[in-house]
């Protein structure tokens, strides 16, 4: 959080009051040839000036046209492991920041590493949920926004989630579990089958569906980048609408 | 978060410029007596002063003097329960809102009714504990401080949210479990001492003193007002040294 102390703000006025009543003064003198009338002149801009600008800026404080107020959000993906929740999320959040909102990344990865006890029962990734919308439904009332990926299968929490956030965007990073399994270079797909993975999502986890989410990205059919636009689009229009920042 | 507009800013530019030039021409045409030297006064000065505000803007904003960052920071009330800790942070809180500090309260009752589920055993306190310390050390990165009231009896999970935020204050809230079990209208205490609440710290769970506290306010010998005092002039002195927002 940066402020100017009232000192700059004075030297700041000071230094433009003897640049622009100089001007004046110049400008006067080029006209009359009177030295004496221009530095009277001068003097007198310099104190009227002040009282005027004051009173300009008292005014201008109870006008209320062109502050706008830009909503902080919530945007949040849900979808199988190796979806490309991460990687469109990523691409959002960097433009997203590009563009000067205050906004703040969330990933599964980064949150379990830092709780690694946080296990994959439908209860335990409930409550994981609930604690992120915790933590992001905060965020927003401070004024900060934030993206999040996480795989979120579970309707309750994530409906969780929307219940506490005013600015909610779900997004649904749709792909068949046999796509994500042809990604996964990783084996876990192969892990979950042989059962070496417990309760992994879209193996031997259920995945519920979003029934109603703001935005499907189709990642079967779209390309990361354009899975980034879609969603980025639909974010600027619906938030950061009427300008740039 | 607000932003002023463009549309804004070049109104409140239009309306100074003419103010202000019309401040100038009525002072050269007293002066003078010639309208027409006046107006054309005028006419040059709004032309050269656009120019010169222009310049004198740019050079301002290379200049760092007079810019202050207000660090954010993390106020960690930790205590036996009934010490006074909520009562305590609640009003450093109040204190700091006001002076214009982007803050967030945090209280141990308001986080558990969130999340009923939450226990009592060493390693859920932990748990818990942590994941407040996640949030804050969050928001402190976000610019948001904290003021936070958790019983948080063990050293083990106050030391980790110490590590994950750069400006901890930690406050050791001092009473002894005699003088909080008689300011304990609710029987607590002795629900506690008759087995009924489990885990209760102070009873039946360990509160592991702070050893190194940033400050210790004793509410045995301190007043509501004064320990609030206390804290708070510790932050002003640290974290708001010279000078108002």
């Amino acid at each position: 959080m940066y402020i100017e102390t009232r000192t700059r703000s004075i030297l700041k006025a000071i230094s433009w009051r003897i640049l622009a009543t100089l001007t004046t003064m110049t400008l006067v003198y080029a006209f009359f040839r009177r030295l004496d009338l221009a530095a009277a002149v001068g003097v007198l801009e310099a104190i009227i000036k002040m009282v005027v600008y004051f009173g300009h800026e008292r005014v201008w404080n109870r006008v209320k046209f062109g502050k706008k107020e830009i909503p902080s959000f919530v945007v949040w993906f849900t979808g199988l492991p190796l979806s490309g929740k991460t990687t469109i999320a990523d691409g959002v959040y960097e433009r997203l920041k590009k563009d000067g909102i205050k906004i703040q990344r969330l990933d599964s990865k980064d949150v379990r590493s830092l709780f690694p006890e946080t296990g994959y029962t439908r209860e335990e990734r409930n409550r994981h949920i609930k604690r992120v919308g915790h933590l992001v439904s905060i965020l927003e009332k401070q004024g900060i926004s934030s993206v999040a990926s996480f795989i979120s299968p579970y309707k309750e929490s994530r409906d969780f989630v929307r219940k506490n956030v005013r600015n909610f965007v779900e997004v649904y990073v749709k792909a068949s579990v046999d796509t994500c399994r042809k990604r996964d270079k990783n084996g876990m797909y192969e892990k979950a089958i042989k059962g070496e993975i417990k309760n992994f999502t879209g193996i031997s986890d259920v995945y519920e569906e979003p029934q109603n989410p703001d935005i499907v990205v189709d990642t079967e059919k779209l390309s990361i980048n354009e899975a980034i636009d879609k969603v980025y689009n639909y974010v600027k229009d619906k938030f950061l609408k009427n300008g740039r920042i």
